[in-house]
């Protein structure tokens, strides 16, 4: 097998030697993961595994051919000034996470369609109450708009028009295989065409230069009244103070958040507290912490042939 | 057109007055629905509107040619024994209903799937926990199995199948044209050989004297341990106390209850404290009360033409 490959860990948020060394161990014969601080020769450190890395994190690793994330958004790795201008960038592919992910988005989609709140709010106090079916939308009167059109918002498209539910979907530019059933907006504007049709809206864009703040008061204003907001994607999509006063105005109706700028959200957060927004702690998906072992392994061997991994991701696009 | 087409309202538990006479306004020039006590001449009323009918609603109406459902349920109807041998039993079809109704019951999987009662929990204390995903079963390796293969249960399997699901399906023998994807489990035992491999159970079986008690302290043996049970069908399927020994035993882990042998569910009920089962208000789904009126007197025409209401039922096998 040659010798093992040495790799370093960089965040600035995630202890990931706790989290991913016991699923390395299986690997020991062909990698080995250490923090920064253990690293005794930096120029024998061909890869990271990365997750929001300091802007310095690469500089001291000149020999650094693979940096790898620990999950599909490699944002965080591509934007870092110090990552080598050739190495290759690789993401994590788990094919369950697109279906914990669909199922996930999926039940949001009820919850705001059906009213769910409702149900829970009276069960807590043990009262019966019925809401007659001519208050909801017909699943195929009612349009899903999808923000983030990859894996994760094609799985989310396939779980939702099983329900029944008309999709939208925001593109970059139309696809050569389209989705059958799928309504494609395409371009520059697409995120605001898309919010312009849909009574629930379901975010997975990855964050870049162009989706950060995206969710502003210029979007809630393009979103039709009374819509509902799933936001799956990053916390720094969001503008909270926006959403804040487009569901006081009434514009937007409700809001399931599951990611934040700062997470933990703190407990004093209002959001915990606000009716019409449902918080869940980051649960959308992520992806197995043996696939990932397996998974940045594999990659570490490929970048020492000189092959490409089957993981990399295109470092202009960001995806 | 003729003269209009004399009806009369049948339930022991529902004001079908109250729910359904502004709907039929639309129809005063074929139909005309009336209470019993506010019927002239019982002779003249060829067709019913009922739901849970008493024994011997239908005695007075010698001349009575049709009895409709309000909603994809007949049982309570062809079960009644002053039924006349001859009238046509019909019930409503609803296209949105599937919709609604696959919606809801997916729901409930990712409910019990990915364990959401615990954020439901948590956020109400303003907690931040997180689930790490394996915990959870990944979706194709996750067995819904589906009590009720009719027009109900095939929409839910595509909703769960969209969502990654596996499905099981019990029916009475093979369909002739079985749904791809779909484990068939046929015969008279195949409730059970569905619960045998189902991490999560949906029943939406008709209530039937073959169903009726069917989810007993048997059927729950026969679950594999740890599985979840949404009833979604009718209360009268459920041994509530057998249900509570299941879920004290742990061999079922947790269940959603939407029907109930007495609805409203009494205030004092312990379902509405045990944190294992959700309730809900029979809320599922339920037919359109405009479709309703539409479908009723399309159908009394019909029989007073002699023809066979597009909505007709069997009479023998329930549905």
């Amino acid at each position: 097998m040659g010798e093992v490959i040495e790799g370093v860990y960089l965040s600035t948020t995630l202890d990931l030697e706790a989290m991913y060394a016991p699923y390395f161990a299986a690997h020991a014969d062909e990698v080995r993961l250490r923090k920064p601080e253990d690293i005794d020769d930096p120029e024998q450190v061909r890869f990271a595994l990365a997750w929001l890395p300091a802007a310095n994190a690469f500089a001291p690793y000149p020999n650094l051919r693979l940096a790898s994330s620990i999950a599909a958004g490699v944002d965080s790795i591509v934007n870092c000034p110090s990552l080598p201008k050739d190495a290759v960038v690789a993401r994590i592919r788990d094919e369950n996470q697109a279906d914990f992910m669909a199922g996930f988005a999926a039940w949001h989609v009820v919850w705001h369609h059906r009213n769910m709140g409702h149900h829970i709010r009276h069960e807590a106090r043990q009262e019966w109450s019925r809401l007659g079916i001519d208050a909801f939308i017909p699943p195929r009167e009612c349009t899903v708009g999808i923000l983030g059109f990859g894996m994760m918002g094609q799985a989310i498209a396939r779980a939702v028009m099983g329900m029944g539910f008309q999709v939208a979907a925001g593109v970059r530019s139309m696809p050569d295989h389209p989705v059958a059933g799928v309504e494609y907006h395409a371009g520059e504007h697409s995120a605001y065409d898309v919010a312009a049709v849909s009574d629930i809206l379901v975010n997975v864009l990855p964050l870049t230069r162009q989706t950060r703040g995206l969710l502003d008061a210029r979007f809630f204003a393009a979103m039709k009244k009374g819509a509902a907001l799933i936001q799956l994607g990053r916390g720094e999509h969001l503008v909270e103070r926006d959403l804040v006063a487009a569901l006081d105005a009434g514009h937007v109706r409700s809001a399931s958040l599951d990611v934040f700028e700062r997470e933990p959200l703190p407990p004093e957060h209002p959001f915990w507290r606000d009716e019409r927004v449902l918080v869940t702690p980051h649960q959308a998906c992520e992806c197995s912490p043996t696939k990932t072992a397996e998974q940045v392994s594999e990659a570490a061997l490929a970048v020492v042939r000189g092959e490409t991994p089957r993981t990399a991701v295109d470092r202009a696009s960001g995806y």
